[in-house]
């Protein structure tokens, strides 16, 4: 399973240190959401300057305008772009377009998506589906709820999942079938954030 | 009615040029999602730098992580922010809230709403809602098209209309108890952008 590093709520330097203590532990590295917005592509683009053999997810959440987004995303440096399971059939269309023409990886953020809507999302066969789950769920009941979204989810050959994920949670994760565990601030803020990722790499190799 | 700006796929200098032609003809300039995107908090800064006293919105889209957003956005200089209509209502609940607490409007986009979605929108009752229209439905078939989606949308005070608009649809869309219409080619891509807004700003008034 690869870990993927969450980078939200910082500016562009603090991004750095945080990749400069832990990237080497981890698969992707994620712009997130909140760096797009605060800092747009210049956020993107200086994660690839430092690291230009890594994997980098810009988390867009696109959710119109599919083909502008996803072309700007990836001009910038992007290996992976998100587009909302929430947005229509056509945008989504339009992002698989891109990432088709360009070679590379689109993720769809299932955030809101209903059951009827999953289905009209199987079409995206090549999509890598990226699962929320509550923060406040870890322990207790989450080995129940992966298993249910994992039923509304079989046959997709491909999925991420975030959301409040810990070393006391990683372990089930990397047993349950996913291709990606997003990681943030259990790594972002720990004391020790080169030891943190660490842990985390060595228990999805348990 | 007012007459919301859209700048989208521009640099910050073509919007400042757009502005220059066409700002003392709307009501609201819009930094929009593609320029948020691009460039960042920098975009809506800049504006708001050029134009202290002009209401300025933030098409953030945001569909998660509302408070945080919605704080980046208006300490830009956003007087409106944009929230999807298909965020959790966690989550719009989050950017109302700040809206609220800062005293400033924010806005639901409709796009990809349901029927259901809508009912469950209406506790938000001092929001601007934003219906799209597709743009391809100018002329003909819009009357009947603005009627239905007025009937879902009863009783919501404030109403906002984007989606192709033009100077042979705007005086429909005048007539039909909007608050808002956002323009954006057919001001931004006009030959003469000053006297298309001019030509809008008329065309509201008749």
């Amino acid at each position: 399973m690869k870990i993927q590093l969450s980078l939200d709520r910082v500016t562009i330097p603090e991004a750095l240190q945080i990749c400069h203590d832990a990237a080497d532990a981890v698969d992707i590295i994620e712009v997130g959401t909140s760096m797009i917005k605060d800092f747009g592509n210049a956020s993107i683009q200086a994660i690839r300057r430092a690291y230009p053999n890594k994997t980098i997810l810009a988390d867009s959440k696109t959710i119109d305008e599919g083909a502008y987004e996803f072309c700007s995303a990836y001009g910038a440096g992007a290996d992976i772009v998100t587009v909302m399971g929430a947005a229509s059939i056509t945008t989504i269309a339009a992002c698989r377009e891109v990432a088709n023409e360009q070679h590379k990886d689109y993720m769809i953020d299932l955030l809101e998506v209903s059951a009827e809507k999953m289905q009209l999302l199987r079409q995206f066969e090549d999509a890598i589906f990226c699962l929320h789950l509550p923060a406040d769920k870890a322990g207790s009941g989450l080995e129940q709820m992966i298993q249910d979204n994992l039923q509304l989810l079989q046959g997709v050959s491909r999925l991420a999942v975030a959301g409040g994920i810990s070393l006391d949670t990683i372990g089930l994760i990397a047993h349950s079938g996913f291709e990606i565990a997003v990681i943030g601030g259990a790594i972002t803020k720990a004391g020790d954030r080169k030891l943190a990722a660490e842990q985390f790499r060595l228990a999805t190799k348990g």
